[in-house]
């Protein structure tokens, strides 16, 4: 547990403040009172001193809860907000700051949450201020539903439900009420709604010793957000089974914490509690939602999920839940600049899925099995030869790949290769649609993708893919269009897969391939001719990879010296099927013309 | 380290899809495609499929770094986001699913994080949506900074910086762009940012055991997301060390990975990467800010902070810095619904602190000293004769109220109250408006309060000043307002305090006498006869709480049995003072009648 000891900070005793100036150089519309170390508050940057039209709402306390209260400054929320040390209510005179700094004629509404104190140096200040002639009004929140009802004077302790009492607060100020009106509107709120909180671990203080109460399997209930030890520590449980057991303590019957019952609707705020992840926060509001409707018959009208109010570093997460109405609904959903408000949870739910779309041509074609040979066209004659002579000849280098494999890479480029080839001849009989040019390579890419997998099936997919969207562009397909195509294999193939020229990999044999059969056939060489020169400059270009140091795949990680004089096998595999397809070809061509 | 393994999931397998779930249920604008679990794709709801008349901008990648990729997703920013299981690229199917559910006639911008899965699977998937007959563009973004200029194929890595390419590209699509536009927006934003890690702790992946590799005092530097080791694990530094570092290393003129000199402008964004409070985030922007400016004479436009795209539960921080221009920051200040990109960051910065406000009334009184002795008018004489008594029954009780405190506190009321005592008798003659009844119990309160300390202090200044604010509403004070004024004061201590009658307290005295004297006055009684009467009450109230259980304060935690047969001593003391001043006002008017 030494790590949960580490913290990111400069002196311990500065972290407050050096959090506020942060906040502002993030937050243009925050400003602070230039009264460090004693006066830590953070006030709306467009708010002028004395001239304030609407009711002020001012909260804070102790610090290590951030974002809270700071975060939540902004207009529709907070109009200031008033920090203490860590874990320490903020004193008197800093609280008059703020109240001083922002209050205007409509008078002042401080939200406290329930600590002594807080209460007290913020009911002090609220006096002093009354004094000064400043219109004061203070609600406190105990939102707390973990322990039993109190029998003395601390009450229920104030947790992340204090921030949905601020919007409200913040809303009903921000639209022009009264300070009796807004204060009523905070109170009514407050007593409203619940909390009870988990943890997974404890939170360390600046610059001391992490507590290990609890242990490496180990949770707590119940607890508070300044590391005061929970209701009970037990046996770390699935969240589903932590979610369900939190719901029914917020909802207790016995304790009636909460007005809430069958028929309620209800907000619901999954709040972490500072180290745990947005993941884990989203996976408990997924259970949640529908253990409310469904268990307890409570309609959930808005999600928050997110860190809003934290214990420093603390993992774990709280649970709150508040009865709304169209009022409360209305306060929430009102639009805040406050930095730290969850955005996104306002409005009525769609359905939560729709169906995957249907491809719009079909696909699927894998199932499908040609139930009668075809009858061929001269071009469908000639592909089909194409692709039998360059499946075959790398079924005939199987061994030599792997072997040249063996000693660059995993040796298993011969038989993934292989495995390839094999099947393309399978499936070109059982399914390739030969006189159409450009569905047998897209059923090509898609063969080789399914048996020979990792990123040589991908990268020849991808070489399949783009030469298809290549291909099909046009009625009649010559040399041209498949030089075009090829180009097209070659960029995509270096785009995705990030190699060039000279990484030591098949693009070595096809870039030098694709530059000889376009300059080929522009300088007016015939098909046959210029396809023949191709596929010996993809040849020579395999056999260059010798000299090539690797950039790219497994080879990279070998030593120069043993890569070289061996070719890369890709790049001859590349070369091989090539060559063998554009000889072919060059055979069927003058037998028809023969 | 036990603790970081521990996660608040059901089974490993399903986090992911479960992440989904609650999002969707948190947020109303985004929804999901039913094709779990292969197929994880959020989208905007407010997309119709093939209707959609700006271009698609789609990202993603492996999961664990949420709320990177689906958190991105709404109006202004990504139209939908593809997860791949945690640190797993998403397959071809998924991220097809996701172009066809979203992509309309202005065709889709794939923005990938360079990593070879996600650049092949996208890659494919690009290509087979093209052949499909979408238009399709695909940019890379690699914004790793900590590595030297990679020799191989692999390149930088993709980080924070991506979610700033997200939103230009965002914005620049809903602003209407065309393909082209957009992608070439997003691929200029995409070669002027850079990004640089630091961690304290590894991420712990669901279900699997922490690995070990950071010591208890130290950190890792240029680290990836995807629990990677980084490039040097140091010894822990201050904050602000360490903040200096990542900016050289972003800047360094050695690799100069930005286009970022002297005289730039840029952004900020200082990213959390998952279990790091968000109070140590600020604390590096606070630091970031003047260095770059300062050291680099680099402007700094805007400061984004937050836990955006995250390593699961990695407790450290990355520095992202963009090379800003008017085009970038009018993409970055756009309006998005995107519900995890920060709020609150845009706009030009106005003075990051102002003064404090001074009081409206002259303060401070506490150094002036009345120079001359006052001539005391009849009201003086008389308040100055019951301050006088009740201070001197306090400090004759002194001992009982210590040995009372002794069995059911902590021993001290009767020296604290003593010391209030005492100095009120000091501040009374030095500086005490005497003649101003208002002016002089607002002083007492002062002077409790600097002297007292603590809860009593605190709560005696709020009874106080709550008295004052009701005196000073009159021009002359007469018993009622006495009456009324007492009034106010049990209420504000009620209040703040969280007692009422019965918490065994100062205020099971006060509230009878307050109840006894306006009914007396009512009754139509000499105020004199209603304040003896009022005294009278004060003292068996005390009394009474003999028989009463603690509610607050220390006495709480004591047996009950323990507690009985010994008065509040914070009863006594009020009842006290209280009737001390009543007789000293009683004989003061006598005697003035003789």
């Amino acid at each position: 547990m030494a790590l949960q000891g580490k913290k990111l900070i400069n002196d311990p005793n500065d972290v407050v403040t050096e959090f506020i100036e942060g906040l502002v150089e993030t937050y243009p519309g925050l400003q602070y009172l230039d009264g460090f170390p004693q006066i830590k508050v953070v006030l709306r940057a467009d708010v002028v001193r004395g001239a304030y039209d609407k009711v002020a709402v001012i909260s804070g306390g102790g610090s290590g809860h951030e974002p809270t209260h700071a975060g939540f400054v902004g207009p529709g929320m907070l109009t200031a907000a008033v920090s203490g040390d860590v874990f320490t209510s903020p004193p008197v005179d800093s609280i008059l700051a703020a109240i001083r700094a922002v209050t205007g004629p409509m008078g002042c509404l401080l939200i406290v949450k329930n600590y002594t104190g807080d209460r007290l140096n913020f009911g002090l200040a609220a006096e002093q201020a009354k004094s000064e002639g400043y219109k004061m009004e203070m609600v406190i929140v105990g939102d707390d539903c973990a322990l039993p009802p109190p029998r003395g004077i601390a009450g229920r302790r104030g947790l992340a439900g204090t921030i949905l009492v601020h919007k409200v607060a913040g809303a009903a100020a921000d639209a022009g009420l009264s300070l009796a009106e807004v204060a009523a509107e905070a109170k009514h709120a407050s007593e409203v709604v619940g909390t009870m909180g988990v943890a997974l671990s404890v939170c360390t203080l600046p610059g001391q010793v992490t507590s290990d109460r609890l242990g490496p399997k180990q949770m707590e209930l119940g607890l508070g957000i300044h590391g005061e030890p929970g209701v009970a520590v037990v046996e770390l449980q699935p969240i589903d089974v932590v979610v369900e057991h939190v719901l029914k303590q917020i909802l207790s019957q016995e304790t009636q914490y909460l007005p809430i019952t069958r028929g309620s609707n209800v907000v619901l705020l999954i709040n972490g509690l500072g180290a745990t992840p947005i993941m884990e926060l989203m996976i408990a509001a997924r259970k949640a939602v529908p253990e409310l409707q469904l268990e307890y018959g409570i309609a959930v009208d808005r999600v928050y999920t997110g860190t809003l109010m934290t214990s420093l570093d603390m993992a774990g997460f709280s649970i709150t839940i508040m009865r709304s109405d169209e009022n409360i609904l209305q306060r929430l959903d009102a639009p805040t600049k406050a930095p730290a408000w969850p955005v996104g949870s306002e409005g009525n739910r769609p359905p939560a899925k729709i169906p995957v779309p249907v491809p719009p041509s079909p696909s699927g074609k894998d199932d499908e099995i040609l139930t009668e040979p075809q009858e061929l066209s001269k071009q469908g004659c000639i592909l089909e030869a194409a692709i039998e002579a360059g499946a075959k000849e790398i079924i005939n280098i199987k061994d030599n790949l792997n072997e040249w494999d063996s000693k660059v890479g995993d040796g298993d480029c011969g038989t993934t290769m292989y495995r390839g080839a094999t099947t393309i001849l399978e499936d070109m009989k059982k399914r390739y649609p030969m006189n159409d040019a450009a569905g047998t390579i897209n059923e090509i890419g898609s063969t080789v993708r399914r048996v020979m997998g990792g990123t040589s099936g991908i990268l020849y997919d991808i070489l399949c893919k783009a030469a298809y969207a290549s291909l099909k562009q046009n009625t009649s397909i010559g040399a041209n269009e498949w030089a075009d195509a090829l180009e097209a294999s070659v960029a995509a193939v270096s785009k995705y897969g990030g190699a060039s020229a000279g990484y030591r990999t098949m693009l070595d044999a096809l870039i030098p391939a694709c530059t000889v059969l376009k300059q080929s056939l522009k300088a007016g060489d015939d098909p046959v001719t210029a396809f023949i020169a191709s596929s010996e400059a993809a040849s020579a270009g395999a056999e260059s990879t010798k000299q090539m140091q690797a950039k790219a795949g497994r080879s990279s990680y070998i030593a120069p010296d043993l890569v070289a004089s061996v070719p890369d096998p890709g790049a001859v595999a590349a070369a091989a099927w090539y060559r063998a397809a554009a000889h072919a070809v060059k055979s069927k061509l003058h037998a028809s013309d023969s």
